[in-house]
């Protein structure tokens, strides 16, 4: 972890007057994330993060993120509210990188997860999808079920680098998911990447969502699957129905999924097994020479998604209907 | 900059239950300094910087340093104080590492200092050097004068990599400090850093002093000498004298010099313009693979060192004692 763009100080002090936010009082590149350059700033008024957007994000992107984070922090979402420029703006440059300033969240990530956490983590997932019914931007997911074959194409000569199982196990499963993934669930905004790291909690409550640059507009139970995948395999990979439990109850808490996204669930969590497996893969086998940071381990996607073809999420499902 | 030992936020909240400062609120690795890795914690009570040691800050270092920030906070003196464990001990370890836990400080570093940064500095750095008459610990710089030649014995056969010129130039600075190097000037208690990033400022007003990780015994004179050459010359690296004036004033309006001290300074100068030349020319020629920092540029005291070999810091002593 690290800053990958350095901005001094003075800059900052300049750049803190296009806000109505006090006088600036300390500055500290953080690190925070993988993809982007992070600095917190106290001012005489509160705390702020400065986000400089490094390459992945893109600058037609940055829009879509930012008016999202407007449009659920207007509604108490617990996520960063981006803070607006005296000229009515909120995306602007330093350093020829496009850059926002947010509010500060308190709060800390949790390493080992509990139906607790787990059950809040569903509850503000479903919060999200609720509160974006009347979201009107929408945006594309490139990380969809249709592009995940054109992907694995870019990995594939080198694949079995990794596993020599893995291209077959691969194949298949995209073929598998050709045929069977859903069609006319309902869809709108998804995080897409509500991992443990993207949470804060203060003591037991949930304080904090972020890292929405992976948001967009696709099937929201898929949403769910990818979060489920990230909160409910311990360590050793194996799956917790605990937790999905709590999870599955904490989202229907708020919003109630119909009987086809139910039936659905188990085939989204092969479908986000599998892109998770096939982004880690791709950056596996193309870290950059300088690259500041460790690639995650894609094969423990590969067991996740083993998991989930080999089981069927349902009796999880009833399960938690009825405690 | 980069945080180089990872701590889980689990680790953390557990650790600072050593402490008496209330419940964890957000931790960030932070980006700062080059030799450490450091977290911003918040709490309940206040924030404050956990530092993890990383191999250059040595274990039996460590006392003298943190004793020494206890010995000025007590004074009000703006350094970071090293906060008491439960258990009546400041230093403990983490992941292998020795780690202090300090109150933190508000401020920004000044990129271009005036008079009036320069002032402050001169004030708060014979302020140092007062406070600490009664600092009863020692410690030996390893980096005195009489250190500098084994130092360059170690870069000498690939010095001139850098410039050609170069190793005449400092093979015959060693022989005229040998003779030169005053023997009989006040030592005590020295920063031995103090550059304008390792000093803070609200607005006008100086907030905070840090990195006391080069403190040692040696010449209060020769601290100065380091700090008007961290100072006072600007990018071009040209001798700023309103600057050196100003800080040399502000030192004087707490301390005042013998006339030894001030006879001295163009030659305590010399030898602080070296030290960090010999030091960053190591560096430089060091920098291992997997570096994540770029290594200062050596040449920048070269020209610093030509400078005072050429001048006579006496008249500009003697413009500030009539200003």
């Amino acid at each position: 972890m690290a800053v990958y763009t350095q901005v001094d100080t003075q800059t900052i002090e300049t750049f803190i007057n296009n806000y109505d936010i006090g006088n600036l009082r300390s500055v500290k590149g953080i690190a925070e994330g993988v993809e982007n350059s992070n600095y917190l700033i106290t001012t005489t008024q509160a705390n702020y993060i400065l986000t400089l957007y490094e390459k992945r994000v893109k600058s037609e992107d940055l829009p879509f993120f930012v008016e999202l984070m407007s449009h659920l922090a207007l509604k108490n979402f617990p996520c960063p509210e981006p803070i607006v420029q005296k000229d009515g703006t909120v995306i602007s440059q330093l350093n020829d990188r496009d850059c926002t300033l947010v509010s500060f969240l308190n709060g800390v990530s949790v390493v080992k997860p509990s139906t607790h956490h787990c059950y809040a983590v569903g509850k503000y997932l479903a919060h999200l999808h609720e509160y974006t019914t009347d979201f009107a931007s929408q945006r594309h997911n490139a990380l969809s079920q249709p592009h995940w074959r054109p992907l694995y194409e870019r990995s594939k000569p080198r694949t079995d680098e990794l596993s020599k199982s893995l291209p077959d196990m691969l194949e298949r499963e995209l073929d598998w998911l050709d045929i069977h993934w859903p069609k006319d669930l309902p869809s709108g905004v998804i995080h897409a990447d509500l991992f443990p790291d993207n949470v804060f909690f203060i003591e037991e409550k949930l304080s904090g969502i972020f890292d929405f640059y992976f948001a967009a507009t696709d099937i929201l139970a898929y949403d769910l699957a990818v979060t489920l995948n990230a909160w409910c395999f311990d360590e050793k990979q194996m799956f917790n129905p605990h937790l999905a439990g709590a999870m599955i109850q904490g989202y229907q808490s708020v919003r109630s999924m119909s009987k086809d996204e139910v039936n659905a669930l188990s085939i989204l969590c092969r479908g986000s097994a599998l892109r998770f497996l096939l982004t880690r893969l791709y950056d596996w086998l193309n870290v950059p020479p300088d690259a500041l940071v460790t690639p995650h381990d894609p094969l423990v996607f590969a067991q996740r998604l083993k998991f989930h073809q080999d089981s069927d999420l349902t009796e999880v499902i009833n399960f938690s209907a009825n405690t």
